[in-house]
């Protein structure tokens, strides 16, 4: 089943019916303190609902009510528009569309606007289309952005999939494409690279807006040229002033709030001290895993935290509402209280802690007390989306070391340098043994290799990566490889690493967690390598797992798979690995693993 | 020749280009207090300007200069956004949109949104699309707002065209209509009429604007009702609870000055008192004669007398720039100083006085103290547009008389009684005389007669009118008559109320005023009988004249004229007069003149 609901237009009639008293609603609010996020006020007012629709918002909807009405007494608690997240990566959570909706539902989110940026590097636009179709079939809205960057960095690493200004025009057309997805490439912008500048201009061109992401903590001429360039907000700001700048120039401040990013105390301060006008700070989440949607909450987490930072709760439920809808051509269908729009209410019983006591979508109760009541219908996959993981081969203990020099006892290698809470790595060197012609690691120094897995040639790149703290014989294996998605595995034991990358070929991809030669942890994510469609909890249950038995390997670090998972972004110093070799990030080129 | 600029997307390459330094502006602005309204602040920034769009806004622009750079020091004086107008009709000021233009620049006015209504009913669609034509040619932005409602009485008048959805759905595709314009049936929108819904459904479907026009003081569930059927603004409010009414109801109010609206003052307490998020305010004209352009000024006296009325000069800018953008879905192209938008400017000394001492538009200096610097190019306009004053014969003094009852010496007569300063007549009745068979005014009364003049049809339909005050022989005609716009001839002297309409028809339309047998005044509005393309100082000059000889007749009403040109709005109470007879407008329907 799929959910589906007419358009304003389309329900003109019968919501101009009920607000006259001519026909009764479906759903009627009463004794509730609605939230106007329009005019920033609090109204003892009811609500009148029919068609997934507000019909009526006012005073006193008793002409609204007939035999087939039902009531709903808020019994004086606060009644406030669905939340909004207003960029976001649903396979950052690891669960599909459906089973992250039915995961964020509870929490009050009831928008997103989700880059469907990894799925792309792995199946291209068709992967796309498939995220946006099991979103369409959802509950609540979840609006799709055109990824603008697959590969991330062209020339260094080989994608699934490309994407290029002929499918980002393609997707415009799309019924829930809202725009392009983030553009990460900011120095390609800067420079005024053809290829960005069209994916950009196709965007502007259907009236649909461009996601921004300026990475750079420079607010000079490069800022400036890049906002020049279309890029219409930004999330990557860390500083108030990063804030400010992105305001002042035009585009919307995004402050993010995700299970690793923490950006909203540092820039909200642009309102809450300075007093800038807010209407162009748009909250969200980028990335959260599963744990902290089971755990911690997603949208109402972030309002609740911006509130938390001093912001008044009316400023901070606009900046996940009507800011949100705003920034996205939204503000008539949804993202407030108001005739017409969507009928998304959240029941809560204060406006400081935001218990997400009940949650409506489209007038349908869709959530109580943290439970999902509504069915998150799934998208039939396609196959070819089931069996992403190609290693055109089983891989063997002998493909994961690294040649020594002929006649070499010792050798110096590049080592990728993890360091605990940054995204950034260390370039670092060793000075490694040799035997049986082969280098090998030694102390904290161990094995990483990036495995081709997208068009079974057989491929494995090896490294060396320090920092896990890894101890024993042990491996891990990811097709989570941000941005290209290959598979990283790293380890101490070739044979175990072999094991671990079969393993993910076998089960279609996922995470697989050696030790002492037994698998003790596995997260299977069949669809592209990177999603489950089971449920969130399962899926947080078992990455659980696997974290534990990271740890049992030595590995202490926090959000350590998240590292693991990011040591081929090749976009971020200083070294990494992709499948054309080891990566300096520092000058955007190949080296080689031996000096 | 005709003004036109590139989008953001084709001047992409050349705003990056500039902003980072690597190609030279076209002008840079320096020295100058840069009022940003997206944050609302003000910064002693520097602007540079490249293909008619900002390129960089930023705290130092000599990056962006080069050799054929334009420097303008603005010596510590304000720089701000050019000024939208929200809603407006280019025909109140008896000027086609070129003259229009040229009177409003020097004014600061750089965008208008302009509902071509009263040609629309001259004209039908083909009027709103020479309107369009001629817009799009200027060197500011003028969108036009697609009639909704002609006729606006359907039944009770006819007029020259008629507008449909099918109209509505082929206009939505043109490039400068920005959406549909004041749907004033609002009690057919509360009825659930299909005309009117399927007109709003065409331009929703479009992603387009729904302008309002709810003229009713009752905020119940009819206003609701309205609001639920999809209207996005309204300028008919008048009390601040209708302001606070519109927002809370999901829509933009718009607060209108106009030469005879007086609707800022009122409301705008909604911000200034009560302190409720002012983003949702706009700020319009609505109706402006060429006088109050020349005199007085266009959206620059509405923001001054916004701040008279005690608003912050910042919100009350943000209610002219870009929340008037945003409320279009223009925040991208223009309403406010950031990269990529329309390079539109006013260089003021002063922010609560706002001289407007110079305008730029796109890049391109068009005013400077008080002159229009810039070519208005006018549109060739076709014969038909130019001959629409049809009467199919020449009128005789024996076409301007009621005749009596058989035998009657004395009749009762309805009288349309004029009340001065209010647009609703009153219905008056009057025992007249009878001489030679035929009704005779008597007093204060004096003849009315509408003249078809789209058709040809030689139809005169005849009544009598009180309070104007007019005294011996005289006449005056008018094609400018809301809002069907036939003829509207009022005067003591059948003769010259023949010699009134004929002289009409000889120029094309327009006012003609006769005074003992002598023409002592003609305005000459050849464009549709509803505009002259001569400057607005000539027609202001032509339009005092009227009002002279008026006054010299006897008439000292104020707005004598406009009371005049209403005298067939059939849609306003409580007695009207048009081409099928006279009209009861507290029940709508059709009445005999005699009792």
């Amino acid at each position: 089943m799929t959910h589906k609901m007419k358009s304003w237009q389309d329900s003109a009639a019968q919501l101009i019916a009920v607000a006259a008293g001519r026909a009764a609603a479906d759903l009627v609010f009463r004794g509730g303190r609605v939230v106007i996020v329009q005019t920033r006020e609090i109204l003892d007012w009811e609500i009148a609902i029919v068609d997934g629709r507000f019909a009526y918002v006012g005073p006193d909807a008793s002409h609204c009510t007939g035999e087939g009405t039902e009531i709903v007494d808020a019994q004086g608690r606060y009644l406030i528009p669905g939340l909004c997240d207003g960029h976001m990566h649903i396979e950052s959570g690891m669960l599909t569309p459906a089973e992250f909706a039915r995961a964020v539902i509870p929490h009050g989110t009831t928008t997103m606007f989700a880059d469907p940026h990894e799925i792309a590097n792995v199946l291209g636009l068709n992967g796309v289309r498939l995220m946006h179709d099991e979103a369409l079939m959802q509950a609540v809205s979840i609006y799709m952005q055109m990824p603008s960057c697959a590969p991330s960095a062209p020339g260094l690493e080989t994608t699934g999939r490309e994407i290029g200004p002929d499918d980002v025009a393609e997707a415009m057309a799309w019924p829930g494409i809202i725009g392009l997805g983030e553009m990460m490439n900011f120095p390609g912008v800067i420079a005024g690279n053809d290829k960005m500048l069209a994916e950009i201009a196709a965007t502007q061109q259907a009236g649909k807006t461009v996601g921004g992401h300026y990475a750079s903590p420079d607010l000079g001429p490069s800022f400036h040229a890049y906002a020049a360039g279309g890029p219409a907000d930004d999330h990557e700001g860390t500083r108030e002033e990063d804030a400010i700048a992105r305001m002042r120039a035009g585009m919307r401040a995004m402050l993010r709030l995700g299970s690793a990013w923490y950006d909203v105390e540092s820039q909200i301060t642009a309102v809450t001290e300075r007093g800038l006008d807010p209407r162009n700070m748009v909250l969200c989440t980028d990335d959260c895993f599963a744990k902290t949607l089971v755990d911690d909450g997603h949208m109402d987490r972030v309002v609740r935290h911006a509130i938390a930072c001093g912001c008044d709760p009316l400023i901070a439920l606009q900046m996940a509402t009507v800011n949100t809808a705003s920034h996205f051509g939204l503000e008539r269908e949804l993202g407030s209280i108001a005739p017409g729009r969507r009928a998304d209410v959240i029941l809560t019983g204060d406006l400081s802690e935001l218990p997400i006591e009940k949650v409506w979508a489209r007038g349908v109760l869709v959530a109580e007390g943290g439970e999902c009541l509504v069915d998150c219908p799934h998208l039939d996959w396609p196959d070819h989306a089931r069996t992403t993981v190609h290693l055109g081969r089983s891989l063997v203990a002998e493909d994961f070391g690294i040649p020594a020099p002929e006649g070499a006892n010792r050798v110096t290698a590049k080592v990728i340098g993890v360091v605990e809470n940054q995204a950034p790595t260390k370039a670092l060197t060793a000075d490694l043994p040799v035997a049986d012609g082969v280098v090998l690691p030694e102390g904290d120094v161990c094995r990483i290799a990036l495995v081709e897995r997208h068009r079974g040639t057989g491929g494995v790149v090896n490294g060396f990566v320090s920092g896990f703290g890894y101890e024993g014989r042990m491996a891990i294996a990811s097709t989570v490889a941000h941005d290209s998605h290959h598979m990283i595995v790293v380890g101490t034991d070739p044979a175990l690493m072999a094991a671990a990358s079969n393993r993910l070929g076998e089960v279609g991809g996922g995470v697989s967690v050696w030790k002492d030669g037994e698998e003790l942890a596995l997260v299977e994510l069949p669809v592209a390598g990177l999603m489950s469609d089971r449920p969130a909890k399962e899926v947080a249950a078992a990455v659980d797992r696997m974290v534990s038995v990271m740890q049992a390997c030595g590995c202490t670090l926090n959000n350590a798979f998240m590292q693991h998972s990011l040591l081929a972004l090749v976009v971020i110093p200083e070294l990494r690995i992709s499948d054309l070799g080891l990566v300096d990030v520092t000058r955007f080129e190949l080296t080689d693993v031996l000096e």
